[in-house]
């Protein structure tokens, strides 16, 4: 069995932001020499989300707007002392909804995805570098 | 390690529609010979979802007003050229609510299940055939 | 290829709970003696979720209030003869909200993780004994 790993840094200046990584994600697998088996993709941060989705522009404007009606800013007691900062919270939420982390299939040594699909980075607290880690098992 | 991918073809005549796809991943399973390792079952499209649940049909009826209600279809402006259709995007939505992919423990030749679990197929943008890939990993 | 299994149960006597149980997940990969692999961790029940989280107090108070919001107790009609209890129905969409399972990368024999995760256990519909399935596989 083959295994394989890496970190994948990213620059997000902005609060909120969707990247797509796919192509950071096959160069990866390229890398790997992995031919059949599955590759985990996942944030290793709380507040942001891996997820897959078509790349269609006006899709994530569209999803800006859900996320933050779903999961809005929330008003928190500042005197609480198990509070978690109010700028905060609803980055949590908003990666629960997108999701933590995505497992692909890998086929003759490609991403086995369906038409539309690629690999998207949700930031839902950003301003800094972000990290992504990659792991591929297989032959 | 022996490796096994299979698509599987489902007829989606509605719209929308939850399909239980257990006894299909049961014969993949089996027709892979595969008896200790992980079974990955996820949607090909991007409106769809994949996700583990109880087979009773009261809770898809309920599931699908909930889903309505989170996820409702939203009105777009038909003259940003970045939109995507309005008929479309709230099945983006429901699909990432539920979920993209399973993955499953396979243990002794079976699917490793709790008492109640299902695999269903959710469907939010169907009216044609529809794929879901079955991809088993292990020895 | 290696491959370990374990049922984790769970002591739950309140109806909703959030338990966090990452230092029962690396027990299990020190037992295992996988060095580098996947590590599947899900929910055996239907109301029941596994997610990766930060371990703050002042989190999981939030939590409860937002899943309250988005799913809650649903009224069904009791003359329905397909309905599922009016008491259960949110504990099912609560844990499509947060997941039944995590995957993840096992790297050097430990959980490949960022500074601030931890594998959750979210409770439901609690008031007995729980299970949580661990499968590892690797080498």
């Amino acid at each position: 069995m083959k295994s394989y790993r890496k970190e994948i840094w990213l620059e997000v200046p902005t609060r909120r932001a969707f990247i797509n990584i796919t192509k950071k994600i096959e160069a990866c697998l390229r890398e790997s020499g992995v031919r059949e088996g599955l590759a985990l993709v996942n944030s290793m941060h709380t507040t942001a989300a891996v997820f897959i989705d078509d790349d269609e522009k006006g899709l994530y404007r569209q999803y800006e707007m859900w996320l933050e009606q779903l999961a809005p800013v929330v008003a928190t007691d500042p005197n609480d002392e198990d509070t978690i900062g109010e700028d905060i919270m609803d980055a949590h939420m908003k990666r629960q909804l997108m999701g933590r982390e995505v497992v692909v299939a890998v086929t003759e040594g490609r991403l086995d995805f369906g038409h539309w699909e690629n690999i998207f980075y949700g930031e839902f607290d950003g301003g800094r570098k972000k990290r992504v880690l990659v792991k591929i098992i297989g032959e």
